[in-house]
């Protein structure tokens, strides 16, 4: 492991490693991995979970994290290479990466969409930039993807079906929300689901919800080597039919990208995905879970959130957990 | 003591002991009595007293506090039960109590009402919210009440006359200010004065000035138990007269709330109650102090705000050192 | 050594331990000279690389920042002295920084000029009202100079050619910016390269960008007692050839201080004081650095960034150890 980008780019080994160290953490949460260590957070976008989670889990191993915000407390960044300086930015990537990289041991980076153009988005040039200019370990605190998300998940999901979680059914739905979000928790749980060898359904309204074929891509490798299975549905009883896990997102569909106008229409035609008792009651007893922020009675009902089957808390405490396992692991480099 | 919200929720021996442990820890700062542990303090409003030393406190004890600015760095909440959460709110007050419950060991809430509605604000429902769900102490960083500012005064108060204030001659005095205040500290001043068994005067322009039927209620309930008084009085040179403490501070007025454009006329007459040398003169060599932070010949003159008698700085470092202790006996629990 | 606030205010030998501490840190980073002490550090401007360096170096020496940002995420401030505080400002300096003193070992300050009218920003008003009235050591973190970067600045030199820099021809040159800039900077880079003994052009477009006759008056009085010389040139190729150091940085013209949109044009015929490879090959095989953040093919071309001639990565890690260094000698006292 030189960054932690994606889980994609894991072995096996890596990826069952992380899981094994982040429940011994969970167990024993102290620890000096970090000891004169530390980590700068540099957040484009709000946090709560992942910064508050990040903070304590680099403090509990004897490190130190400093919360950064560019644009807000901190100056814009330069992203592209070879431009003329002259417009709002300050400072090039280059030289922030070098200078932290400088000062502490890790960077994390969250920095979402634009929301404009996909074909730019989907770059991921933030990430891609301080991966390729920092001199230390990148971890992606959510850009396209959320990897650190897709940890917590598994845990959580290993803690109610044990490690082996091959032949569980799995459902990804959308779910409504009044504005177009970001995909890149619904490419994470395709990733990591596909990855544990579930049998996976992607249910979403239309097909203009499917999920962008680099993330589509990566679930159908990742049916091959682990032995899962991988479908997409528009229906929703046929999908929660003896589901053991139903994981709920709500997302932008891509080919309305930077047009949200036009696809607000047809989002509120879907407002009825809502994850409520009706559809959990189709379910194998499963499990529902959500990464949070969560809109209640939009994205799920009061009913669904408060019941026994909701495990979104135990995974957002998760967060915790596999992060310290991701530091401790590059720490160790 | 399950939160430390009020210190009216506190028993005399709980008050007692807190002020005992604050001096303690006044004489020797450090400690390890939150060794391993974390604070997430809440703001919703601007601090620079507040957060500085809860922040230095929890580190001083071995702990970590981690800041957090919802709507600001992080995301806007919804506290209401049972909504359709379709407005601005991403997250619902159960889901972040219960969140941050997982990541850290006690909760610091601040959070000023909105000034719209006072039927509303006085239901506290932001605090009562956190404490709902919380499954760690709650502890109230200002609210329509400032417990940790009551403690903080009382061990100035101590500190000037012994441990015994009953039967000194307090007075709480209204002062302008260009704007329509809180009501918070003066409510706590009012509580915490007549709990330790003062002669306690609410000084204020006209009737409409007087607090909220709880607070004067809880007053007149210490007066009972305490053996002190409580008066309400819009002389300014009878309720000074032979003063022990004087107290200042600016509020709106209660039937306003919410109109305060209709209030400003009045407010403005009564620039007058400014604390001067001429007042301090009526007083019995009183002390004088203030919460902080104050405007300066608004409020107090620079000839007070200078003097020997003004404790508001003692009283703002005791912040400090009770929290501590807040902090610490929160842990023990 | 009271405060920081000039390293004008410090003698030769102060400045040297300064240096040779720093350097010590640089081999040796741990320590615990701050242990169980607390710094404020508060920002009326945005900061990265001070923040994190400061923040950190407090970490590694066993103490704790405090990172404080008035008017953001706390109150407005008042500076003068005597004023009836009607307006905007909550808060005297006065009470601030009583207050600070209370909760915190020394604190720092970064407060850049409005730009408005000289006058009054020459006179360094908030840093001298925190120095005024603190308890503690105050350290400038930038206002109207720049001390902290003086000394990255100087160990990063004293790397590159050996403690002693006498005799070395040193440019501090104006470079285009689209905006009127601060002369901290500037006025910093003329003080410690005469006080460091070293022969110093000052390149810049026209007599209206030499710097403020404060500094210019420290220089001549560095070069008298230091051995150096000090000229002003506006020929570009004069002032390049036979360089040991070349040091950019953009600044606004002091006659037009506060009347900017007059000063554009002017500056705007100036984009070719860029650095780049052309004006580098003219010198002695000089280095290149810039205290960051440094908008690339607008101050200096990608080559100049990218070359083995550019310390200005190296000068921002020396951030850390210098301010290390400073904090360690205030913390002595």
């Amino acid at each position: 492991m030189k960054h932690f980008l994606n889980t994609q780019d894991l072995s096996r080994a890596e990826l069952e490693a992380l899981l094994v160290r982040a429940a011994e953490f969970k167990a024993s949460p102290a620890g000096d991995q970090l000891k004169g260590r530390a980590i700068a957070l540099v957040f484009f976008n709000a946090s709560l979970r992942t910064r508050t989670s990040f903070e304590l889990g680099a403090w509990q191993l004897g490190g130190h994290a400093v919360v950064l915000q560019p644009g807000k407390d901190a100056w814009p960044i330069e992203f592209e290479f070879g431009n003329v300086m002259d417009g709002d930015a300050e400072e090039h990537i280059a030289e922030v990466a070098r200078v932290l990289s400088r000062y502490v041991d890790m960077i994390g980076v969250r920095a979402f969409p634009r929301f404009v153009d996909w074909s730019v988005d989907r770059e991921d040039r933030v990430l891609r930039g301080f991966a390729q200019y920092a001199t230390v370990p990148v971890i992606n605190l959510e850009t396209i993807t959320h990897p650190c998300q897709e940890l917590a998940h598994a845990l959580a999901l290993r803690e109610r079906f044990g490690n082996d979680l091959r032949g569980r059914k799995y459902v990804l739905t959308w779910t409504y929300h009044p504005k177009a979000l970001n995909t890149a928790v619904a490419n994470s749980a395709l990733t990591i689901a596909t990855r544990l060898g579930m049998d996976v359904t992607l249910l979403c309204p239309t097909p203009d919800y499917v999920l962008d074929e680099r993330y589509m891509g990566w679930a159908r490798d990742n049916v091959a080597e682990s032995g899962g299975s991988l479908q997409v549905s528009h229906d929703i009883d046929a999908a929660y039919s003896g589901a053991d896990v139903v994981y709920a997102k709500s997302w932008g569909a891509l080919p309305f990208f930077g047009n949200w106008e036009a696809e607000k229409p047809i989002r509120d035609q879907y407002r009825h995905f809502i994850v409520d008792e009706a559809k959990m009651a189709l379910t194998n007893n499963g499990v529902f879970s959500h990464c949070l922020p969560l809109r209640r009675n939009v994205k799920a009902t009061d009913a669904v959130m408060d019941s026994p089957a909701c495990i979104a808390i135990e995974e957002a405490e998760n967060r915790l957990h596999v992060q310290k396992a991701v530091m401790a692991a590059l720490a160790d480099r």
